[in-house]
């Protein structure tokens, strides 16, 4: 049984410059008038359907249960990629299918898909351009006004799945990824808590990624003087690179691309090889 | 009869590093408690009120009845140019009178203006260069909260018009203006649908800006292959060019500056002379 | 006796491309499903106390009674800095003792303080990395739905000062700086209207900052011919470096760090040197 908190998230890649996403929310606010709106972020770069949904699966936990969220990263829009919706963990997210969920399908097996395909649902025009509008706007602000989830569409089993870069373990090694700088310059991973401490085994980590080394983990910034790098793992759970009081980013010349990590288990006394 | 939505929309060149905006909202949530206010837009670019005034015509037909626009792009604040209320639309603008509100009224001839002169309803002290917190923002709270728009001063008829770029038809070629990219780099036109339906008269168009070349009006991006240039009519009902998952304004060295469009006929075979 | 509007507003440095903002409105309205919530600027440059506290300055008078103030600057989070509220003017701020809030306790000198200590009403679990989310946005939100400020911990007398920039007046001059350039490269001075007044005892001033420099005061841009420079008293009550029509901050080449403003009284028939 939906029950709605009447809180609807919004995740885009429209940037705040163009009037895309205020005409998302009139929308919204012309079907449900008492939707709460939130912004989680509309800085996803162009397109990036990886930090979008990383940026849901962050956000998502602190909501409380009968929220909707709005995620719309779509480069295939008006192509054939489904309109869906994923009821998962008491929320529900409304997008396109086409990896976007599908880290939150991962951590729900028992999530309901369904697609998109009721056509009343929608804005009465519906462009070749902007679903965002004319059809995920519309449907979650209906959800969110407490229709059924399950009665906007078709039930599906099957759901596009996201080319994540991986954490793998080879043979002394945890490989892992630097998928982007927050605004902080600190250098967020894609390496979990539990895939952290599965692989040390209580064994304290050195860690390397570019020009960033190394060893120990902190539990805070201020753990280390400041200017000096560090590894914690973060607010959301996962491995990050840090400096304190400083720009991980900029001190690692750290460009946006890909940027592997490795982690080995540090058995000797950990000293860092860090030169400054 | 004015029935307000409770919505209050906001439009500015104010950027939101500056609390400028926050501010408003302040002042806004003083007066009308419940209002429930939506950003347009704030990265207008600085006293830009062309771009002001054409995202509030992108925008507005997505609010509901009852919605109250601020738009405030004032270059001339404090200067002789008056603080206007527009009622057009079932809809309320409130913001200066330097043709941010020109296209709106061009629409719709039987709209009420207001020149606001009734200082009971502004903020007390009111500044020589911040009008849209001690003027507009007073009064759009007002109106949102249920006055009667044509009580908050002296009905006018007359409005200083926009000097926007004109769409033409020269012989053979209709002549239009990119006037903006947007964050995905699709270059926005000034033609309308209804205007480049009247010029075609079913034939097919070739359009063609700068480098940009193409034949034949697109439904949706993905009509051609990723990387290929298209046209078509855009969520908002403009000519638009794009590249399909690619940029057209980094492709095409769109600098920002005035591009022209020129349109013909395409009476023959149409291939794209778009060379890559 | 505390009672709220249920109005909280937010400034950090966060920015809005990462969810931090987002997931502590998630936190808020999770516990306070009826908060409105408002942003002030998310934009304060990653540390800048200072501007943040002059950002909380110029904002929160324009805010109603009952407000509660969220300030994230924190650069020692986690560490032995303290969470504090400070409950002033009828409005309640919460957030990092660190000097964000001592501007307005040197204004309130009645304010009361509390010293955050009663973990029952943070999140369960408090990370050291983002108090923001797991200290401050619970309280503010448990605060805005009504609780006692007072109860909130510990009352305490004293409170970290913030190291800002002085007003002097050093024989004939009085001395200030450029806090920062807003988006229209107006120069944002930190010379309050009294502290001004006080010095020019009815003179006119002669202004000089870096190669900016006018005589007199005006009370609006457009009282100068549009790209002459211009000094007023700005929208909140300090004294602002302007350019009508134009960018001060470009035309100046302002660069964002220290600038000095020296003022002199101008006892002759003051005609500006500015060369253009």
């Amino acid at each position: 049984m939906w029950t709605p908190s009447g809180i609807v998230t919004l995740t885009t890649d429209f940037g705040l410059t163009d009037p895309y996403v205020g005409v998302m929310k009139g929308v919204l606010l012309g079907i449900q008038p008492q939707a709460r709106l939130v912004d989680l972020s509309h800085g996803i770069p162009p397109a990036d359907i990886l930090t979008g949904s990383r940026i849901l699966q962050e956000a998502r936990s602190f909501f409380p249960p009968g929220t909707v969220h709005l995620g719309v990263v779509d480069p295939g829009v008006g192509g054939p990629r489904r309109p869906i919706l994923l009821w998962a963990g008491a929320q529900v997210f409304v997008g396109p299918d086409n990896g976007l969920f599908w880290p939150i399908l991962r951590r729900h097996p028992d999530a309901r898909v369904v697609h998109l395909t009721k056509g009343e649902y929608f804005l009465r025009n519906v462009s070749g351009t902007f679903h965002g509008r004319d059809v995920f706007a519309p449907v979650a602000a209906r959800v969110s006004g407490g229709m059924d989830p399950l009665a906007m569409g078709e039930i599906v089993r099957d759901l596009v799945p996201l080319e994540d870069p991986l954490v793998l373990v080879e043979g002394d090694v945890l490989r892992g990824t630097v998928l982007r700088a927050d605004r902080f310059g600190n250098l967020l991973t894609n390496i979990g808590r539990s895939d952290l401490e599965a692989f040390l085994e209580g064994a304290s980590p050195a860690i390397r990624a570019g020009e960033f080394q190394v060893f120990g983990l902190s539990e805070r910034y201020e753990d280390v003087p400041p200017g000096s790098p560090l590894a914690l793992i973060g607010s959301f759970g996962h491995l990050e690179l840090a400096v304190n009081r400083g720009n991980a980013a900029t001190l690692f010349r750290f460009g946006g691309g890909a940027l592997e990590v490795r982690i080995s288990r540090d058995r000797g006394a950990g000293v860092s090889e860090f030169p400054c």
